[in-house]
């Protein structure tokens, strides 16, 4: 039997407030985990300025490399907001309102207070569907592959567990973690051979340095849980004998 | 008299652990804030798996599209670490053994502790330049454009500091910041417009939501002092009269 390859995602963070270091992203680690979880891992992320060719030129380049690609960020009401438009302008569809969005916000504003800015958030590649805002009612939408989400962070995970209903679940990236208090040197060997032999579970060995004392932290990754956790039983051995 | 442009900077991550959710980067925010300070903003970050052909392809398109690359992971010790030899792959130069490296590695650890595994971050592009490494001795190193760091953030701090003195600066990207207790779309409309009238200063609107009250973040980015002030006053003005 040939087993069937898990699907690959791709996030895209339109984020001028990301780039000049003003925000922490956090969505990455969220949208990273929720990925390892369903069997969707996350293979590249990008973050680009709200500037129109920028966003278009990684929007083409994702949705091609990737099963599944997302966007966070640049889809409220004010100029800044680009990344709807841009999304129509990289699948070369039409952009405007959007009636269900349209009728989504209408009602969510009551008609007095459905403003101009408030109205731009219906405006979006019209073929788009709907990803539905249960916390400040503008909806994400997606098309094709590219789903869009708000980057405000309780938004985006609102969205994203809608999200998560509609993509292709594969195997679980399952992972185990072993710490130890030596600089990675003490190990690279034997670990480097364990990865070539066991190459399905991948092997990650990462230092920390922490009031003057090496740590390791070597994380083991993989969808098959008998070899992860044979793997893991080898390097505890390994460990345990320095 | 034509104003020179500021050089632009990005930032190519290279990290599984990123991309499984395990690790949250932190090295974005801190990269991004310098490079700001010095006038060379960071506008472009990707982060992508320890593979080989995904980290050529990055280090190509990035280091065409800006002036200064920066790369943080994958420079220590053991198998997942691959930048080096991806950055002599994707300039087409000699991975081997780099003399000054290799000495600077051999005196820090004492002849009978320089084992294999050590050696090994000694190998890089030959033709590199070597950034130090206060904190743990393995070097950086930079080849043209191309500034490679460790991943572990308090020496690719230390690191960052070198080549600070590196990069051709330019005026310092200043900001001023209002908040205000309102959605997004009771200022849009007269923050577009002010956006339009004066281009020198990115405005950029940035919504939170807690505990059920909307939030708007007014963030006002410029080069130019006098402008940036005259945008923030006829701001607050208007977030007064709200």
């Amino acid at each position: 039997m040939v087993k069937k390859q898990n699907k690959k995602s791709a996030l895209l963070i339109i984020g001028n407030e990301i780039l000049s270091g003003r925000t922490k992203d956090s969505n990455t680690q969220y949208i990273a985990e929720k990925m390892s979880e369903i069997g969707v891992p996350l293979s590249e992320v990008r973050v680009v300025p709200d500037i129109e060719q920028r966003v278009i030129e990684a929007l083409n380049a994702l949705r091609q490399n990737y099963d599944y690609v997302f966007t966070t960020g640049g889809i409220g009401p004010t100029h800044d907001d680009i990344t709807s438009e841009c999304i129509a302008k990289a699948f070369g569809v039409e952009y405007g309102f959007h009636p269900e969005a349209y009728k989504i916000l209408e009602d969510y504003y009551g008609e007095g207070e459905f403003t101009d800015p408030r109205k731009k958030m219906a405006k979006m590649p019209v073929v788009a569907k709907l990803i539905p805002n249960p916390v400040s009612g503008a909806p994400g939408f997606y098309v094709e592959n590219v789903f869009t989400m708000a980057g405000v962070p309780r938004i985006m995970q609102s969205m994203l567990d809608y999200i998560v209903t509609l993509l292709e679940h594969g195997d679980a990236v399952r992972s185990l973690n072993i710490s130890v208090q030596q600089p990675e040197s003490k190990i690279a060997q034997a670990l480097g051979e364990i990865q070539s032999r066991v190459p399905e579970v991948d092997i990650g060995s990462y230092p920390a340095y922490r009031d003057g004392v090496h740590q390791t932290n070597i994380v083991m990754r993989s969808t098959d849980e008998a070899l992860l956790q044979s793997v893991y039983d080898e390097v505890e051995t390994l460990v345990k004998g320095l």
